[in-house]
């Protein structure tokens, strides 16, 4: 069974299967991308000689499941990298497995070349015009495997020179945030248990976990929000661009954060952005599906049962602010917080607490005092 | 000595150390806050009791010593603070306690109360009223020391319902995104050792620190960048809704991470971030002058020997975007992370990489196949 | 309601509490302690002035929620101390409040002075002979709080200068190594899911954990095991010396250890080490009811799902050392670990892995050749 | 140039590379292993076709550069192993680099195989036996690579079944403990910035860096000091089991310990250990040469100016014991951590100190109780 997009990669590594003599089935998993012409797929990999075509929807699975952890745990890689293939691969990966279990496939292939995504391409071009294989049949731009709810990569068309501006037309999933509206659109965000319950906009309302998400990437998209343009390091160790844009993900990271400050304990917080870390790089790896992962979870999970609560964000011209966050949780009080009211405890303590807390950077002082040192 | 700011706490300090007969030096740190009439400051100074005021000028102290340490680590708290107040406490206070020994004073004190910033306030204005201390005398708004070059914090004028925003007149650094201009600004930063150096604009040109970081603090403030509406765990274990306006600090960050991506290692990126997260909270809790932050400045300092190159960002109605990077440093190769080319590796080595990686996922899988758990 | 023990600090505070009329119940928590004569103890603590005492038995619950936890995560604080005394203080708190509840009691107190453990002796002296409170009278040495299952902690006894080693007369739960048997005992223990269900001597064999918690004590004990010597650093700031003996503990620990090198992941195993590092700073600080220590634990639970198997043990002079083990789990293979057997892998995998890690490593080799630096 | 022994592995691969018409030069580095008749072992090379063997004396570099930073930074792996073979291996590949560049050599090589240590060895054994290559010509025992001054291991000679005890033969480097002295040998080590400098016995005294690390394996050898048994994980993704015993690196590591205790501060400690694991992590992992351990490499120096003093240890039948630590430095105090005076600071000050810890955990507790946990 040959995971296939209708791309070049998957349309030659079909063919030259076919020409194996394999019998090959093509399975493409629906993990929300533009392309959804299935009939047009079908019917080109038909012609190069797949068995049939397996469309598997896996969109559900991807946001519920993929996606909801990576909000849950702030997930983001090396600083600015949402993650978007790193998601949906695992959820891909596991689908075509199923797949051709039930299918009673013997292999299973893909057409990912050895040094990240896309490589080789002349030779592969060559190839494809020599077999005289149909290689970008549905659209004038070469489909991407890349392209999903989560984001859509365009590492292929992306400017080699990191100096070198990627043109504007590159982009899909997201206007140019010049070109957005100049009106900003405000919106409310609902979680429960760290994930996004529901979307309420000016216009309509979203409580299905796919239809949410898409409302997400759909106003994102119009204002410009969620473009990412990054020299990030591959596991094999390689340094290379990549231009994304996430607008669903860029919306609910900053959501999630705003209501967690407000809900979740600091020192978790604290220990939990650790771990966070670690999740992303990882999940970047292609460890998803590892003891280690596996290991982070449960804690991970843990840490989200009462991050409950709603916030207000306003989408303006490529960014995205808070506007105000509230739950029922208890944790924060304006009281406690307030400059006016001394009722919950007594100013009189944190002498004491801070009394205690430098009885150790004293030392360390007189020590360097001593030693000559200059702070 | 007493640290003076001319707004209500220090001047409310001022007057009551004053009727206990204590002479009283005030000191005044310039840490770039708006405020500069230091006239006026002086003589409402002198006007509560204080024998003198002393002004000293700690900006490029402020900007070249601890803001630039944040910029090379990238210095964020909670995802989202900037931490303007933290990095300038400890020169405010080294100040102080500089001058105090230069004029002879025995004892050093301070305005802050014991539960966070400004609290306690409608006791102290009563105070203030019944004794005729002057607390607004040179602005139609409180006075905050919490301005700097970093940022100004709004704590005190920030509403209490973290739900509510914050009208547009409370911030001061930055016009409204809303408001600011329709056409983007370019830019470029250049960074050696991971310190900005130069700043090019179309219109001008700064490479002394204190003016580059004014610039842009100007330029980004223009154009509405670096608002931050935040709710944050205090040390104490209090949470505190802070607002912030840092434009010159949220452009740095940006650029410095951009920069770092080019020609940093990636794992010590990975290694670095977790020790960036561990610098920002002790430097959030108070702890600059501590021996595990001087624990870990020699590691952080040396990441950033390299760190050389110039970055290209547009700023436009609230965001920074990054249109490029370069350097010549040599860690990024456009041969490697290209897809035409494969002269660097031979894609088959791949193979035993992903190979030898599996060994542990592949007896990891059997041992929850067996177990009868899903993935 | 009054933590109490017989000994110097808990006494003289349930006098002062008489003194002030309060009436006072004296709650005792029986976690292991060598003291057991409770009959003498609530005939002292009546004398004083107690309306009754209540001798609660937390072993079971000390040893199967609190040590059990600690072994599965190898806790150990600065390397060598196994946290005895911060292992036995949740159970303790836990279980007064509990009796507190039961009991109507409005407060509860402890003899704990400020400082550390058992500090301010000498007032405390003077106060009880002044007031005729009997402070000594079920044992020629001072009744310690801080004897426990897991260990006996010295800290009143020891010498203050912690270049003078202590006598060996201070030790109470291990024979000297020099004293010791001369014929090692070899024995087993078994594990389930990271916990020890079974102890296995040449004599006896155990599977209740208060029974195969004490057997291991007083084996370990016999043979010398567990002595720690150590200056800590306390929560506040200040370092102490502490001399604990915890001949379970110290077996358990070298045998989980051991365990777990044969059936968990080498990464899980890695991460764990970071959380559990983690865990025993919180646990030492007094925050196992805490947010974050809940946060941890699910993750830390998780890790010991597989963790059965069993260690065989020799116990000498002082040390324990492992002879062997085993388990049903799979992780380990002769096969794979053998180097007369090549069938687990391709061996040229491995240089297609080494030449991927080395793509970064050649670079900075080169970037560091270029810029003079030798390595 | 080939990386020589006299074992089987590199007089395997000698023979195939004189068969293969190579010039081969033989290197052998002198790391304090057993084997020292160079003589023979030249004679060997030269009968198998080298062209001439050069040893290059390492030992000094070997334990002033890599030993002691492992000792520094109390480096082990999986808690257990001290790394011998992983210290070992820089400084020879460093060395033979060196010695190819001096001898104007093409190629380096080496005897590993694919696997780990001395794998495909009765391939091996065949092959010598068919070309006639002298395999054991020095010594009854296969002589082995990884005898070097930190460690012996003998993965080549340890019971494949890891339930199995090795028997005692196996061990060169430590007398059994059951044959070991009966009575205890006293010592102390001098520590300057970290570094060991001086060992003082009863019989001698070192300070040589060479001299005082063999002193310790002496003399911690004859007491049985530093066996190791663990099954680890191994870079690749397997299991393997070790032997190794260790007396020096034992008693330093533990010695070192003790010295931090008494002179470094407590959250420097803390965070130094996470380094001190991610350090051990990589050299284990074959990465001292890499700019990740570079990095770590600054903070954990640092971390070592101040760690000077002295710790009186005892050896005893397979133990090290901790007799007594001072130091001139000045961060513990007798004063302080003295139960009977409390002249440093007030014990009312950890009262403010408790109470603002317990903010935090107050209204989690409320938060739980609400939600039904029972703690």
């Amino acid at each position: 069974m040959n995971s296939y997009s209708g791309g070049l990669d998957t349309s030659v590594i079909l063919a030259w299967l076919v020409e194996q003599d394999y019998e090959v089935i093509c399975y493409i998993a629906d993990i929300g991308q533009e392309e959804s012409d299935w009939d047009s797929v079908r019917k080109k990999a038909l012609q190069i000689g797949a068995t049939k075509l397996i469309v598997d929807d896996l969109k559900q699975e991807f946001v519920e499941e993929l996606c909801w952890k990576a909000v849950q745990c702030n997930a983001v890689y090396e600083s600015l990298y949402l993650l978007g293939t790193s998601l949906a691969r695992p959820v891909i990966a596991r689908g075509q497995m199923r797949a051709a279990a039930r299918e009673g496939c013997q292999f299973v292939s893909h057409g990912c070349t050895g040094k990240g995504n896309d490589q080789g391409r002349n030779d592969l071009l060559d190839y494809a015009a020599e077999k005289g294989i149909p290689v970008s049949s549905t659209k004038a731009k070469p489909f991407s495997m890349d392209d999903n709810f989560a984001h859509c990569s365009y590492e292929a068309g992306v400017p080699e020179d990191p100096d070198v501006t990627p043109s504007e037309d590159m982009w899909t999933k997201t206007v140019s945030p010049l070109n957005s509206p100049d009106a900003p659109l405000d919106m409310t965000i609902h979680f429960e248990k760290g994930t996004p319950v529901k979307v309420v906009t000016p216009q309509q309302t979203a409580t299905d976990s796919v239809e949410l998400f898409g409302l997400l990437n759909r106003i994102g998209g119009e204002h410009g929000v969620g473009r990412i343009d990054i020299v990030e390091n591959r596991f094999i160790g390689l340094k290379s661009r990549g231009c994304y844009d996430s607008p669903a993900m860029t919306i609910l990271r900053l959501a999630h954060i705003s209501i967690e400050g407000l809900v979740l304990d600091g020192r978790v917080i604290s220990l939990r952005n650790t771990m966070s870390q670690q999740w992303s790089e990882l999940v970047y790896q292609g460890a998803y599906f590892s003891p280690e992962r596996a290991f982070l979870q449960p804690s991970l999970d843990y840490s989200q049962q009462r991050v409950n609560g709603q916030v207000r964000l306003r989408l303006y011209k490529g960014s995205v602010y808070v506007l105000g966050r509230s739950s029922d949780e208890k944790l924060y009080s304006e009281d406690d917080a307030s400059m006016d009211s001394l009722t919950t405890f007594d100013p009189l303590d944190t002498t004491g607490f801070i009394t205690i807390q430098a009885i150790r950077l004293k030392k360390y002082g007189m020590q360097m005092t001593e030693a000559g040192v200059k702070f």
